[in-house]
């Protein structure tokens, strides 16, 4: 990973923010800044370099990952390394403007920091600088987030091979954490939905303790995380003796899917691609039952910038990850949802996941 | 739950901090307070009353899930609607400081709710009033936790049955998640720690694909979250044969821990509960590889108040409910950590969790 690019990358926006410094405080920004993966730091992104403020737990781990950036291991905590570091610093230059992340920091953790403080060092809330930067994914992370794709798509697979009526949506959601496991993935990038029948119509049905019923939907949505970067998918099978109506609904959630994913290339605004879903569904007459927006990034988190969302005007550029998940729901009968992950590139858009969308009848 | 206490409780503390209302941001404390478990929602504590503010997508799940609060569907959003509602208010009272969470509120949040506010509205940061009143569990909490705890407990037995040289860290997990999804449980309360041979020396090890070495400790560190209350666990066993000096180790912390449960009553000091356990360790030489603090609390949140840290002064009180978990740690060797919970009661303590604590070779 390129980190000194990143940050000075960052620095590039800290005159316009009217900061002198930038003190990093949301951990996914200090990973994609530096590489520390630690669950308690501080970065400090100056003109002259960078600090990477932390406790003795992360000792080691700080000297092991963090690139571009000095360790300094704090005796009581982070926050009270970077005063100290500050207070010296001050000594040496003219009066400081130090950003913090307004997105981020908390009333009490600005308080606390600002009581820290030496004299002539003022804190000031930047707008989702790092964020911005994250945005546009480049090879090595597109790379990492492939991998993480593929490892997720294999957890489909072991569904399909355990799902079938009577077993319930914890045993499913179970037997594809294990997969994910045993391939290595950190953890779930979030709650497994398994959601069986009258279920599917919840957008984040949990996988509960319920059987998978003898017919219906059933929505499989599941992401893991590996080395540091999330995946996210959706596929809907449906159990049991099919109607023509569930086949339907689903190919025109597909159709809606599909013309979503033909619309993403770089220059188009998050909300055409939104609304080139929402017209699919609408010509169908399914429009009022997509209740929810067509996608957002991924990476280093699950949820993040941009959002695929109706009159959402953030224009695509290559490099940008994000899902195309269009669904439509009815209370207390069934859903359906279909989500690929999707990259950005120069002549248009490469779907990322690689498992088929046909309709399945398990 | 007795809501409609615990919003009066809260109300006693609004003068003291100097505001008119409480705007609670915070989930877990909005869901301490009238039972709502979405994931998106705002909750205003008036002298006259309460009303929960919440989005479209958890219409049916407030109605069902809230009590002694008023519930108002925002149609964007929760902020949205609570702005138009204060601002309806306003014409009816006078100038009002609405209390706000600074622990929990951002500075970007904080912003965007006074851009919405109308004229003569102000926002005022206060502590932590509702993580105060939460430290104290009623009946009907420490019921719901006992049955945490219990499930979690059966994870360990599954644990003993699948652990031996050669099989990997995850596989451990996954069989104890396995158990935790079939009994119920929404989910873990933390990612599961399975630390085996020199891991064991990695306070905060998660599970891996490592496999169990031939000789050595395992620490085993989970919990789980049934009806929203959280349990923490965590048992150290000894893999292969055995020397003389593992078992002293062992012995050592157990004596540690057990010195610290049997301080916990009433009206003694946190700080003085993890006295205890160091003091033991300090005898036996080993107080220097103790590198974290006794324990916390647990309820809703796996780590909540109180501290059970060196210095702390918070005085124990019935209803709380406390983890107690020393541990030595000597890097790259081992580890070991053996912690429970324990509910502070009228004449000293229960100890919340069923399972043994000798020494156990697998």
């Amino acid at each position: 990973m390129d980190y000194k690019l990143r940050q000075d990358n960052l620095r590039a926006h800290l005159a316009a923010a009217r900061v002198d410094a930038l003190l990093v405080t949301h951990l996914p920004n200090i990973r994609y800044l530096c590489g520390f993966s630690g669950s308690a730091g501080v970065l400090l992104v100056e003109e002259a370099g960078s600090v990477l403020f932390t406790d003795f737990r992360y000792d080691t781990q700080a000297k092991e990952e963090v690139k571009s950036a000095k360790v300094v291991i704090g005796r009581k905590s982070a926050s009270e390394a970077v005063s100290e570091f500050l207070a010296q610093r001050r000594k040496r230059t003219r009066q400081r403007i130090v950003g913090v992340e307004a997105e981020h920091l908390t009333l009490a953790e600005k308080k606390r920091l600002a009581g820290l403080l030496p004299a002539g060092v003022r804190l000031k809330g930047t707008p989702p600088i790092v964020e911005r930067l994250r945005m546009i994914k480049d090879g090595e992370e597109v790379g990492l987030i492939r991998k993480a794709v593929q490892l997720g798509a294999a957890l489909f697979d072991r569904a399909l091979e355990v799902m079938r009526k009577g077993v319930t949506e914890v045993e499913v959601a179970a037997e594809m954490e294990l997969v994910a496991r045993r391939s290595g993935a950190e953890e779930m990038s979030f709650p497994t939905i398994i959601a069986a029948g009258p279920r599917s119509a919840l957008p984040h049905g949990r996988a509960s303790r319920q059987s998978i019923p003898p017919a219906g939907f059933v929505v499989c949505d599941f992401g893991v995380i590996l080395r540091g970067y999330c995946s996210d998918q959706t596929r809907t099978v449906w159990v049991g003796s099919v109607s023509a109506e569930a086949r339907q609904v689903y190919q025109s959630v597909q159709r809606a899917q599909q013309a979503a994913i033909d619309a993403v290339r770089p220059g188009i605004r998050a909300g055409e691609v939104d609304e080139a879903a929402r017209k699919v569904l609408r010509k169908a007459g399914l429009a009022r039952y997509f209740t929810h927006s067509t996608g957002h990034g991924v990476g280093l988190e699950i949820h993040e910038a941009p959002r695929v969302a109706a009159a959402q005007k953030e224009i695509l550029k290559p490099g940008m990850v994000i899902t195309i998940e269009p669904g439509v729901y009815f209370p207390g009968k069934w859903g359906v949802r279909i989500e690929d992950m999707v990259v950005v590139t120069p002549d248009g858009s490469e779907v990322l996941t690689p498992t088929g969308k046909d309709f399945i009848v398990v």
